[in-house]
């Protein structure tokens, strides 16, 4: 069926137009989750595809780890996978690489093996493009080959086109949303079941969403490398993401979703990167956000990213930010847009030519001042409020509301202060002398918080 | 400044690549809030689309009607706006022609004639590609030229281009959402202040909102022409737009509201197709929303367009639907990648290939029963409630609940009943049994009803 539909379409090719090439060959680099959904979809859906397009796009070679004990296994098309990458990057029959590997070391030596052998590569690597961006589009460029990395930030949710859209005639003021579902999914859990974070993690560990090695996600450090990538072709600027203030999410508890629940609101990690005045301001921290904002309706795994643009307005992206389905997808989706301009004899790529040239613009602190929810957990005495709310006023800054809930043992008792807009510079200066107070059984948990929705950045 | 950046750009082209035009010179037939918007913000945006791109994209003619009166106003790049359109599709140095002019007369004879004259086409009108898409897509596919239509369905929200990715290797269920900001705006402000209708409408149309004639707007007419486009798109099926069941939101009341409040609900006008066994279900009606679904989030003039992949899963697309700002950077989105095409001497279209060739599929009924929300108005006298359940009850459906509040009057009394799944024919067979009964004051009001967000389709 599927070869009967490639016969018909090649039949009725568009005459009169530029050489072109209808048979596409994808070589796939890494056969974990995103690698097999990406083969599987692809021959799944060739006949569709085929009618569609007008082309054939095949897997025509597949690289795995430990090639003989999965040997029996099979893969896509009859296809016998190989365990030597530059077999797959050097094909003749392949086209489009897609680096499915993961990690920074050898998936970066698969991108710049494929683009030196000539080959289009596709990845959804964030983490290689966060720390090797820079040196792959370039190498991409000198060799006048697409780099298509839509995959790389919230699955398949389509991100990156949408800011390469938005930014076609718009300026665009600010990206921010959530980036990690596992992180959104623990604070989910928690937020619903009143979990401790440790259980919550265990929850999403159980249900797959998290690693074995759990901390780039918890830590924050995946959801700094999408924005780092978001930031990049927003703003034409390279993020040195070691320069990105990251705040994770293992310091939250219970406690915290029960006063923010008080306050008529919820936590969620929250990356962000707007243009200031002569720079950047990227972050990634959890916020309090209001229960009725949108965000906040972002559940479970699921992804949500605001593109707010000069002229076209704020504009929210949502769907799942994971899994083999969705990043899949997201894959296929550049790798069947540069089969089309292989199709077409296309010798420039379409695909992220705004993405090139970043220049590196400073990253600057927060440009405004914001509310903030502060809890504290001490040894009750008397006289800690009076001591916490002098070291606040020293400051400059003043206090908006005291949350104490009855019941906590005396020896742990946790209590917020919420405070009106400041700069984070002061108020990190009074958290830091309450830090240093002798009743203070943990460090104060800081959050910034927001009123609107609109007030994110 | 813009010149300079040109021609630096000029001189950086890559070498050893096709033919090419480094200068793109766009039409725009209409001058009002879009034409207008668009072609201010793509010359205010020259040099620095200039310089990513490596084109330089200038508007080159303007036709507006009533040219004589408003010559004084001035248009853009120092440009005499002409009277007759075919100045502009017929000129040499037009190479995209946008049409803005609204209406499906002289529209569809300014889009044949640029495309008979050669030239690529943008449009923001609905209307003339629910009505005459067919007849259109089939001229742009003989001629070879590319037809953009992402402005004609939620302003600056890249839904088609959403879809046509979602599409790319992946199978769509469902497109549904809210496509018309006139009703959503009149519905948040009866949510919001406890207006009636009649009201709300008033604010819209003093907020510039609604038209003088606001019917295509509120009774659904312009979302139904929404969904069909992006039914065509999303299921490559023609869809007829007299064969799509439409209910606006005129006959909704600040009473509905509040029995919508006390279900914990809101009502949101949602345009919905999907596919089903054997053809397509596509329907434009107001609901029954959770508060706390994403919908109902929803506010103002703002749209949210719901795409259900069979793997990419839900993805949800929000912004605002309307205005210059919005539907122009829309407009100019696809005129810039169709520069880039010409600029990079294609011959081929990209933009909307999967477009043509759609087939006529069958419009059937909503696939599965749904819970429903039933308002009845009445002269109140003994028996009433017995009666209407009497005939639901003989159609086979179980009321879940019966609601009224105190406090009506005698002779205008509302209450609701909600009733358990059913499917749209027997419920409206109760319906019509009820609405012949001699105490009902007007129809009754029956909406359908979502007990959470998945549930939609």
């Amino acid at each position: 069926m599927p070869r009967t539909e490639t016969v018909a379409v090649e039949a009725a090719a568009v005459p009169g137009s530029a050489p072109r090439k209808k048979r596409v060959g994808v070589g796939i680099v890494g056969y974990g989750i995103v690698g097999r959904a990406a083969a599987e979809i692809l021959t799944a859906h060739a006949a569709e595809i085929a009618q569609r397009t007008g082309i054939s796009v095949t897997v025509t070679g597949i690289c795995r780890r430990r090639v003989q004990e999965k040997a029996a296994e099979g893969a896509v098309n009859g296809l016998t996978a190989v365990a030597d990458w530059r077999e797959v990057t050097g094909a003749e029959d392949v086209d489009i690489v897609v680096e499915a590997i993961g990690g920074t070391d050898i998936a970066r030596q698969v991108v710049r093996g494929a683009l030196e052998s000539g080959k289009a590569v596709v990845t959804a690597n964030k983490a290689l493009l966060a720390l090797h961006g820079e040196e792959l589009f370039t190498l991409a460029r000198e060799r006048n080959l697409p780099l298509g990395i839509e995959a790389s930030v919230a699955g398949g949710v389509p991100v990156i086109r949408a800011i390469s859209e938005a930014l076609a005639a718009d300026r665009i003021r600010a990206v921010y949303g959530i980036v990690n579902g596992t992180c959104n999914y623990i604070l989910t859990q928690m937020e619903e079941h009143g979990l401790e974070f440790a259980q919550a993690l265990e929850q999403a560990q159980k249900a797959g969403y998290a690693e074995a090695d759990p901390a780039l996600d918890i830590d924050g450090l995946d959801a700094r490398d999408k924005i780092a990538i978001l930031a990049r072709i927003a703003f034409g600027s390279a993020v040195h993401v070691a320069e990105v203030p990251v705040t994770g999410i293992r310091h939250v508890t219970a406690t915290d979703f029960h006063y923010a629940h008080r306050l008529n609101s919820t936590i969620r990690l929250v990356a962000s990167a707007e243009r200031t005045d002569g720079g950047l301001h990227v972050a990634v921290e959890p916020w309090l956000e209001p229960r009725d904002s949108m965000l906040a309706k972002v559940d479970g795994a699921n992804n949500a990213i605001f593109i707010e643009g000069e002229k076209v307005g704020a504009q929210m992206l949502y769907g799942r930010g994971a899994g083999g389905g969705a990043t899949g997808t997201a894959v296929l989706s550049d790798v069947l847009q540069i089969a089309q301009q292989i199709a077409r004899g296309q010798s420039v790529p379409s695909i992220l030519s705004g993405f090139h040239n970043a220049q590196r613009k400073p990253l600057l602190p927060r440009p405004r001042p914001v509310a903030w929810f502060l809890r504290l957990t001490v040894l009750d005495k008397p006289g800690i409020l009076a001591r916490t709310a002098e070291a606040i006023a020293k400051q400059g800054i003043n206090i908006d509301s005291v949350i104490q809930e009855p019941n906590f043992p005396k020896d742990r008792l946790s209590f917020v202060i919420t405070l009106e807009p400041a700069v984070d510079s002061t108020v990190r200066a009074a958290v830091n002398a309450i830090n240093a107070f002798e009743f203070m059984r943990e460090p104060a948990l800081l959050l910034p918080m927001i009123s609107s929705k609109e007030e994110h950045v």
